[in-house]
């Protein structure tokens, strides 16, 4: 599942010239979390006005929201999600950058994805990606283990195959799975050595 | 505005000990944000779950929710909200511990509030407190130099009026207002200076 | 061991009118490290002014504490301690918020717990709290065996026997002991699984 | 100035499955300090190894960057900046982030731009964001008022005028010039009054 | 004031191979809030191990402190100060840092400074900085008016007592004070014109 | 390796009252990542100004560097390295305090050492610090097992040997290596028992 899947498309968007007053009152009429600061002109960046940065710059303080401006407490430019981002993607980014909320743009503005459409919308509980993963690799080593005994450990297809495995692998320890003390390829190469080493002593 | 007025009483609390699949259950089921870990007996504490802890600590790491528990991932013992506490402290309090809800508590589970709710039900705009605490300090001001011309600077009506004057003073301080090189009674005092001195060079 | 067994009563409060000069001569008079800022009224939060707050914000910038007031660096509102709070659970919570010493409050100020009391007064190298969990938890998980034997896996006496395991299980979790593959009621249960097939045979 | 003039095209990628030593290698080779970790397929997202991640991650622990993989210490996804990005947005996000180098990606990988490059080749020595802006100001502000004047201030031309002021106003704002009583259209209005007063009195 | 003047010289060391549990008794013997771990030879770096270690890493995980070794926890190698510092630099650097206490060291172990002693024995209060540098800035610059008008503002000893008078500037904005428009000698220099062009005019 | 064998002496000061286009001047001239901001007498801390410093406070606020000196954004006091500080320190001391580069210092600013200086001229690829510790550790084991194997366990020569082993372990866990159930003077006691029990039985 990726950003285009769980995004919601109900954005709003404001000029970081309006005040914070009219900022929360869009953010109340429609049932809003954030909005999103257009660009002044096609290179210019998006900014977002989230409730904690409101929270945090005005009510914290008793300011007045009629006298501060959205550009004044606005994050901009804001980090962007790609539509295509998967979920467990979007969640290590939010929780790297401590931000909870993002636009999602790709050449415009498609929606906005948040941390309650990951876990309202997500599909980790039934998918979660550590399995799917384990899975795939098992899958995997099955196959280039089946490749190489087949077509020879050293042909291109077996060394595709361990590629792919040596990828999953990878993908793995990225999900903080321990790495074991001999990755598939080593373990399978120190299996044949026997066998190598018989092979030889017959070929003498 | 206090936390009782503006939190939701929409809960739902969880054992320590149910999986991080039960908890995206309940809080995909009543549309919630956070679940609360009560007590598991009198003297304990309260603990949160939100989703930003699913998401950080399960969803990036791509793990099986119904591996990890909730107590391996709540926040125990979690910072709680007293019902009588003001919408600007709650803010505050939420800005300097970059937490965005909490339960509000008396005796017992009371509800929860969060930045949400400052922002769709909290007074700030209408009532910012700045501004209002500016109104008062006018008022006790007035008053205070009112009563010190009536009953004498050093009347103890007058001392209890400059003393309400400083109070609303360092409240205006709190919430960042510029502290001016002198304060309301140094400027008072100053003032009487001159006409002190002519009284004394009437008297002689 | 909880807050009101290790906190001091040694406590001093000030008002947040009150210039940095004054909480310094307070400080150093009696030998604290805090002063505790108390509501100007009923409904009003508690604050704290610590040395580091002193040290961060006054001395570090030169500026004259005379010129200062507690009410511009202090924090408010501070998080508080309930007295039962335990030890372990005021390490965690000073911990995750980066604050070191907090009052003790229900309904009113009872005193001031830090960092020192808990390693001067508490009892965790005496009583260290997992290796406690770990000896209830063997405790419990033999008496749910036996109930289990005695009453039959079914029983409302061994449901709750297996959930009072659950708990100390969770605990065990929440200070960080790895979880096992299986949890002790699910081994239980598998160690039973062939006995109750055979019972089914011999039921045919 | 935007990205894609200060940045470097001296870029070199790493699998996340290669091992620490050889993206030592890599980085020594080329003289670097990032590598960028492509992605694996035509979804997946970038991830960016820094010689920061190398230095806390490995050497801070004397680990050996033989059995350490790319995957296990990159940041990925990583944060993405866009050819176009202004000079001083790349800071902005930078400093906001705690990133100080990052890949430049419009569709495809263009380049890598870092603090260093930020500094050595912006412009922001000769032509200060903050001046411009205020320079570019001042000509609207003419430039509305004799608007104004001319075709009247209801007209849809001064309306305009007066909406690019207020854009570059808030673009001020942002960079933290600090927000007058009054902006300049109120300015104007209330200079204003006295003379429409005076029309009505005429009028009359 | 500097380190040496507010430092204690009651120092405990301990051997990072001792236990957390041996670091709680000399820590409670010695009524001390911090130890030092010494080098190990004469080319190691230094240790410190504080209470808010112990509490962080084993009281609030419930871990047994006989099982816990001072190296796992300590901080090594530990920022250090020079006996030379003065108060309000060491206030700067633990702010900076979020340290509150570090040893003492030139050469060899002197003591251990901590926030405590600088709020205790401190002379900031006595003495505070900004105000300081503000009268010897101002002393500093009569003087070079004086030499300026005395000896021509090109002579060398003019030069020389503007540069003193530009350095106390630099410092006062490193504390904090607000930077003029112009700096001394530029309003010096301003003041000075229309005498210039008079005597241009004089000479004609 | 030490700071003294990677850092890099082409280091370049200036003073505090300087402007940051002063610095950016002399940054970009000699290419330069970082200033050291030479103490103004004897007894004052070294500070440093780096790139990151400039883009962060001046070129994300689109200040002017002309009206900015470098007393008002530089670091001071800044952490400094000893010479003889190791790599795996430095990159520790990095780490922990979030800064990549910083002056040495021994009596006189010797160089300035940056983790770029760490990446490419440490020696953590051909001799990580955990293999060779552990390489260390099983022969000090080996050499006590010998001398008391020879000397008996109660010798001095032993206790000195089994004291090395501690010492080695201890920075073993210091880099993160697991702890063992057992250490190793530990299990070498526990073989020993039944011999002991042996020895006693036939003595009787």
């Amino acid at each position: 599942m990726r950003a285009k899947d769980i995004m919601s498309t109900n954005v709003a968007t404001i000029r970081g010239s309006a005040t914070v007053e009219e900022a929360v009152r869009v953010l109340r009429l429609k049932g809003l979390r954030a909005l999103i600061v257009e660009p002044r002109s096609g290179n210019d960046a998006y900014g977002i006005l989230t409730e904690t940065d409101i929270a945090a710059n005005v009510v914290a303080y008793g300011k007045d929201p009629k006298q501060v401006r959205v550009c004044e407490i606005m994050s901009k430019p804001c980090i962007v999600v790609n539509p295509d981002l998967e979920v467990e993607y979007i969640a290590r980014l939010f929780a790297n950058t401590n931000i909870w909320r993002a636009p999602v743009i790709q050449g415009e503005l498609l929606g906005i994805v948040s941390v309650t459409d990951i876990i309202r919308k997500g599909d980790f509980v039934e998918q979660p990606k550590v399995i799917y993963i384990q899975k795939e690799l098992e899958k995997a080593i099955s196959e280039a283990r089946a490749i190489s005994a087949k077509s020879g450990i050293t042909s291109q297809a077996a060394i595709d195959a361990w590629e792919v495995v040596e990828a999953l692998e990878a993908e793995a320890y990225y999900y903080g799975v321990p790495k074991p003390e001999k990755d598939a390829r080593e373990e399978f190469s120190e299996e044949l050595r026997p066998q190598i080493k018989e092979m030889l002593a017959i070929g003498k």
